[in-house]
């Protein structure tokens, strides 16, 4: 397994990697979500590369950009495990130079949602995506469900963009009691980590109405809303149920629909998300 | 030489290419300006690549989209003549299907000169360039000195985003009186095209001024200036002496400068510069 760190390097030992390259982009801090990305382009690719990248560029002024957690030796670790060919870690002098003023925006899908609340953040994903994709030169790229409104951005960027790159979501991976897996779980304390189950909870409820036959956006919403209402310890910023290509809020009766919430669990933001078919 | 319209046609035409592959983008209409890149595709790549598309969005709503000159049968035969392999002529919905979102910025150099007259425009530019250059997959793109500021943005894309591409820019190519050759020449009428060579005489007077050890920005725009005013057809929008590379305005002494102006003559919008260095 080689790490780099300049561009150059990356494009050098690029060349020998084995047809086809699965790449997985990561902000480190490796959990069992990210290694999922990895074991899946393992299995899918002839090789695989990871970046690992905490992206300025996505969090806004008011979030945890210095608080991130990191631990590069562990991440090293981990992915050696997994049999990765090439990390790239690219520094922040190589990714955003003196005089760099480039910017990759999507429209419409990013100003709902975490959109919404984050400004600015899906600009800084698309952009810094854009950057890896055209540094790595994958054939696939691998993104986890657990971020929805990241992998329909990608997605839609992807195509919109022309690269030839196929993009592969993976199923969001769970700790036992549900929640979903995030580097921010972290920073729970222990009776919030308890309190955090709900969310998974109430997502779990819209499901079960779902195959129950239950398929009006409204109802499927207030099934999610009355589980955590439950948990004090919980303040929820929004519950959707949207169209999870276009990312539009539905009404009515629904075929298909991604739920997906954010909410606080004390100063710790936390979001996820099931899509109903 | 092959002509390709759909994404899957150019990629699968694009896998039998000669390493390393040039790509010249155009709008159509070629000139010798045009035909000067692709000369220097042909001489320094295995195989040549050119793209025929006259990109709607980065045109502004009062601009020329709907009567920008078209002749793709003679275009063909121009390119067959200079030993091109690969056409790519693809249709606005190819290139800007149902749902298209994603827009590539470029932002402190599109602000100014064309960018501060032409709203818009270099988001386009950007944009497809940026589809395009995803679609060809070329090591070596060609771009005109004609569209100096062009030149800069795509250059500052190309190594902002990590394209790895190498961007080539050719000198302008004039007629016999000095006029820069454009598509747009054609709708100059026979008393237009006359007094339209006062554009390059202004510039050509920079550069002797500059050779003849005038440093001042102030004395170079001056000198351009003076001898434009005494054509009476022609109005100025603006003549300016920037940095070459941050495009930034200059005032005092210069030891490199960017002299670039824009100019009706008529109902037709002219553009032009040298570099002085």
């Amino acid at each position: 397994m080689k790490v780099v760190e300049s561009i150059e390097d990356l494009r050098m030992e690029r060349k020998g990697l084995a047809y086809p390259v699965g790449f997985v982009p990561t902000m480190g801090y490796l959990h069992e979500g990210h290694l999922s990305l990895v074991h899946r382009a393992r299995v899918e690719c002839g090789s695989v590369i990871v970046s690992i990248y905490v992206n300025p560029t996505q969090f806004g002024p008011w979030e945890d950009l210095a608080k991130y957690p990191r631990d590069l030796q562990r991440d090293l670790r981990l992915l050696e495990a997994e049999g990765v060919d090439l990390i790239w870690t690219p520094s922040d002098e190589t990714m955003y130079p003196d005089g760099y003023q480039t910017w990759v925006e999507v429209e419409k899908i990013t100003k709902v949602l975490e959109g919404a609340i984050r400004e600015g953040h899906f600009r800084g994903v698309a952009t810094v995506v854009s950057k890896l994709f055209n540094a790595t030169l994958p054939e696939k790229a691998y993104f986890g469900q657990k971020d929805a409104q990241q992998a329909v951005v990608i997605r839609r960027m992807t195509r919109d963009l022309n690269f030839p790159i196929e993009i592969v979501v993976c199923p969001t991976v769970r700790e036992p009691d549900g929640l979903a897996m995030s580097s921010r779980n972290i920073y729970l304390n222990p009776e919030e980590r308890k309190a955090a189950v709900i969310l998974s909870q109430g997502l779990l409820k819209a499901v079960e109405a779902f195959k129950n036959g239950e398929d009006e956006a409204a109802q499927l919403r207030k099934a999610v809303i009355e589980t955590i209402a439950s948990e004090s310890k919980v303040n929820v910023q929004y519950i959707s149920c949207a169209d999870p290509d276009t990312l539009q809020e539905q009404e009515g009766k629904v075929n298909r629909a991604l739920i997906s919430l954010a909410a606080m669990v004390g100063k710790t933001r936390l979001i996820d998300n099931v899509i109903l078919e």
